[in-house]
């Protein structure tokens, strides 16, 4: 039996405890809270061991900011978990039901989805958020973080695993791979027989690898080729507003948009307001020719793969369109399906776009921004799906859980 | 751009047409059903080339019998669609919203998976069924039979696209994959760019083969180690009966129960009369130790192995067991998670058994059989999912569909 599979095992037991521990799940999380808060001084120590290593290695100073805990990072991990705690437990929801003619009585509960497998980077506070999350819907978590973030991740997994056990419940409801080499996220893609499911959180290079390879079934998260539509119809100060803020708030998230896509109607008017207002941080533009003749000659020429590519940057792709028709086709084309926008005053493309765009989140005269666990209210988020099956968009700790029906008789046959 | 690859991209295009189509998907599915029976006889001279070539290639009468369309069964598919087309449309079904401080309104809405593939065996009918439940929830369909079946699905596939045409629908909404070498299944696998979801039908070598091997995501069906525990508390004839009824109404379904459990305190009374009931049937019993020194010599020491087969045959492993506990290991050790059942009268028991059993439907006082979806009342089912992401247990319309997040909004930046 490789480490792995040992883990497995211990997490199959720890599951089966959780799956009934009801309310001694929110005593173990707001001991973790307590506990990382107390334990803040070993945590940094770790995170230095880390930081000094990376810099080291040459690490850029954005991952370097990843990567670094301090005292309000600490605190914020502790707030996030009793956040967490604060929620809801999904656990025994009744979701459906019914009685039959012939007297049984049918339940649909919520139920935890098992076992499951996180595969992340470099950012430690992954380590208490995943952990928190799992828990809270009665999982158990087999975290698999990065080798640049090992020595905290390590700290911050003793230190809730120590929590746990001191609650009453074992403490391998989170487990921490400590082998940070390919080999061991490659064995877990394999460990179908232990993990339900695998999430990766991390850049577009991790997930596709454990979409493609994984036999256990993975959910898709994060990656966001994101639009907004410019209607004829549109307000054009709002249209401007909420492409500033869709870009520039923060650029490098995936709920940010890349392509903006403006009817030829109000190209003229719409197109230098926008660009005056992406002027103020220096957004880099790529325009079709319809674009660059009315914007001129500091616009970019937009080639087939600027359509494609999430910049995740300074840098947005403008097309003008027909019509709404060429919108919604053009999205269909290039969306990777996590959020797109129309601004309209018209109530009848209002409603075609949300109908016909097939996105997870499709917006009417909002920011893309918005998609999000927090800003939809479903507290803490795991991840944001942009697959079909199981769950789409922002995931809460509904979205960790599974259902099993109970069916309660009096002697029935077929 | 290979055969398949063609037929993908027929699919998404008419998975477009059809995620608005609204009430001419039943218009379609009734003309679908009125065309069967007006083409039976060309159905039928089809499946009669099939059922020819399948005798000279010695195949056995039961799966013969699987092969056989007939009058009644041409009936039955058509009545099968209209029960389909009767049933409520998932797809606009608003499942959750609510409206945030900023004034974002959000809605969640059910809609299509978009374009779903089927891999099934020799049975013709599964063509119609399987078209009628992806279109009634708005999913375009691409079918691949088996070679066996071929001239019949042919048939019935041409059918079915003509009347789609005939009601303005594109016919390519049902397609059907004419190679039918194992090499057409393997890229299906692999055809993540065109199918949201693989669905395999059919026996547990299919089944099994398409969950390794496949990149698109897989719904697994239908492989069910199925028990049922007699508790010290039990009715012993109604505990005799349902075993009756769970094991032999019809041996070769995934319902069917293959391990019957019973509470030591009870055995002695508990294993002869349900003995004899089996006896009617001629079940081959096979015992551990404590049930052999009770029944006798006509039961077969029971291996290891046996508690983990699906025999799906007149066949059925029995154990003496400590305790609740014990039964309850038992079933977590060796179940496919399917679906179990408890005898009792007692309530603690069985708040217990449902809570700690983690199955598809676990059941007290009935028989396992009830697990179907036109038992629980869904109408038809795709299948039984017995894992744990997205759906679990009878698969109606609704589980062929997402969600995606509609928001309304007057202009919110974030």
């Amino acid at each position: 039996m490789t480490e792995l599979e040992q883990m497995g095992k211990n997490a199959k037991a720890a599951a089966r405890v959780l799956a009934s521990a009801g309310a001694r799940k929110n005593e173990a999380l707001l001991a973790m809270a307590n506990a990382l808060e107390t334990r803040e001084e070993v945590i940094l120590a770790a995170n230095a061991l880390d930081l000094a290593a990376a810099k080291e290695n040459g690490m850029s100073e954005s991952l370097l900011d990843r990567l670094t805990l301090n005292h309000a990072r600490v605190q914020g991990m502790a707030q996030g978990i009793r956040a967490v705690a604060a929620q809801n437990d999904p656990v025994g929801t009744v979701v459906g039901g019914t009685v039959r003619p012939n007297g049984l009585k049918i339940e649909q509960v919520r139920v935890p989805l098992g076992v499951i497998g996180i595969i992340y980077e470099a950012r430690p506070n992954v380590t208490a958020d995943a952990a928190a999350l799992c828990l809270k819907a009665g999982n158990a978590v087999i975290l698999r973080g990065g080798r640049e973030a090992i020595r905290s991740n390590q700290a911050v997994a003793e230190t809730m695993r120590a929590a746990a056990e001191q609650t009453g419940l074992p403490k391998d409801c989170v487990q921490l791979v400590q082998n940070t080499d390919r080999s061991s996220a490659v064995e877990m893609m394999q460990l179908t027989e232990y993990l339900d499911v695998l999430i990766p959180r991390g850049g577009k290079g991790l997930i596709q690898s454990v979409v493609q390879n994984s036999r256990v079934p993975v959910i898709e998260t994060g990656s966001g080729n994101c639009h907004v539509y410019v209607d004829d119809s549109a307000d054009l100060e709002m249209a401007a507003n909420i492409i500033y803020n869709a870009k520039t708030s923060r650029p490098s998230v995936c709920n940010a948009i890349e392509t903006v896509l403006v009817h030829q109607e109000v190209a003229e008017k719409a197109l230098p307001v926008i660009k005056k207002r992406l002027d103020e941080k220096q957004v880099e533009l790529r325009g079709c020719e319809r674009t660059r003749a009315i914007l001129g000659g500091s616009v970019v020429p937009a080639v087939e793969e600027d359509w494609a590519t999430e910049y995740l940057d300074y840098i947005l792709a403008v097309k003008v369109v027909d019509s709404l028709d060429e919108a919604i086709e053009h999205i269909a084309t290039y969306s990777s399906g996590h959020s797109e926008a129309i601004i309209t005053k018209s109530y009848e493309n209002a409603q075609k776009f949300t109908a016909q765009v097939d996105s997870a989140a499709v917006y009417v005269n909002a920011s893309t921004r918005f998609t999000d666990g927090g800003e939809f209210g479903l507290g803490a988020e795991i991840g944001i799906s942009t697959q079909k099956l199981h769950a789409r968009g922002p995931m809460g700790v509904n979205e960790l859980t599974s259902t099993k029906f109970i069916i309660s008789g009096s002697g029935q046959i077929r």
